[in-house]
């Protein structure tokens, strides 16, 4: 929300029609969406990874920003031994940020070694969640 | 997000206060949500139906303006077979927007003909809904 | 979005980019969150809570703004005998608000007597949700 205030901000205050509706374009370009994992079941795994490669397939991969958060019973879907590993790798590779939350690590004795390689970590996936929606990114919850 | 930025521009380049409150009042007067259906479980169909029927209900049909998405393993409420196919009728015959993900009945094997005769088509459900959160929608996962 | 649009307006009308950027500070300084509680699941009841509690622990309880709304088969989580008890008092006494459906209510035969005694009551829970959005708020449906 902040970003959207200080670009009209700065259209009001000195800029003309033609650099507010150039920073506009440039803004409403790339989709963003942060995708949540919140359950312990492998089905609904594969369907968050359908759904992205899907968003990547038809939106075009350069034209969407995806950001997939595991916590809570969701975090299985990161460890290392997950059924889904393979997807998840091939997700990364593609340019899909894949997040493990780390209360959840915490809470359930996880270490980074337990995890799958290539994810990023948050400190709590629910207010990374919270602050990717409230700087204007979708939400999916599949 | 787009609409909002163009709206503002205009008002900035040249409008006064009051034609930018018109404006404002204008897109605020309308609810708008996108519902998904991703689940193949007929209660949460039917809870999806009274989260619709309560919507109109409570804000009035007229200002409130309700697509809902069914994909995945949710595609079922949409079937011609399902057992929420009156129900489905009802709410697009009070203007809810009901559409079924072509992705999904492509990957079920699912033609046209199988499906409920009133539903609309998206190419993608996922797709849908994360368009309708980036130009303002709300969200509803039941 | 209508107070976005009217801080804009009033920016535009006669404010200064500093007046313009201190409101905006003053908007974006705040979370704001609404939960949505809608399935008869007691794991998933515990979820939303620790939810909640990462919220406050990691932002900082005055730093953002979480309302709960339960409704549909989710209402069980505020009834008086519920397992979550407890647990409701501390996030209520914690600065949480947590609702529940009248709708749901009414045709599950329920009177306030039968719920938590320091739960506040929406009409429709599915309402709540949907403005709460529309007002600007992040959404989460664990």
């Amino acid at each position: 929300m902040r970003r959207r205030f200080l670009v009209a901000a700065a259209s009001a205050a000195g800029g003309g029609l033609m650099s507010f509706a150039a920073q506009a374009d440039e803004a409403s370009k790339k989709a963003r969406v942060v995708v949540q994992v919140s359950e312990a079941d492998p089905a609904r795994w594969n369907l968050v990874l359908n759904n992205v490669r899907n968003l990547q397939e038809d939106l075009g991969a350069a034209n969407v920003a995806i950001e997939v958060v595991a916590y809570g019973p969701g975090i299985g879907m990161l460890k290392l031994d997950a059924v889904t590993n393979s997807r998840v790798s091939e997700a990364i590779k593609a340019g899909v940020q894949v997040a493990a939350c780390e209360n959840t690590m915490r809470s359930q004795k996880l270490a980074r070694s337990d995890m799958h390689p290539a994810v990023s970590y948050v400190p709590a996936g629910v207010v990374e969640i919270v602050k990717r929606q409230q700087e204007g990114w979708a939400y999916l919850r599949p």
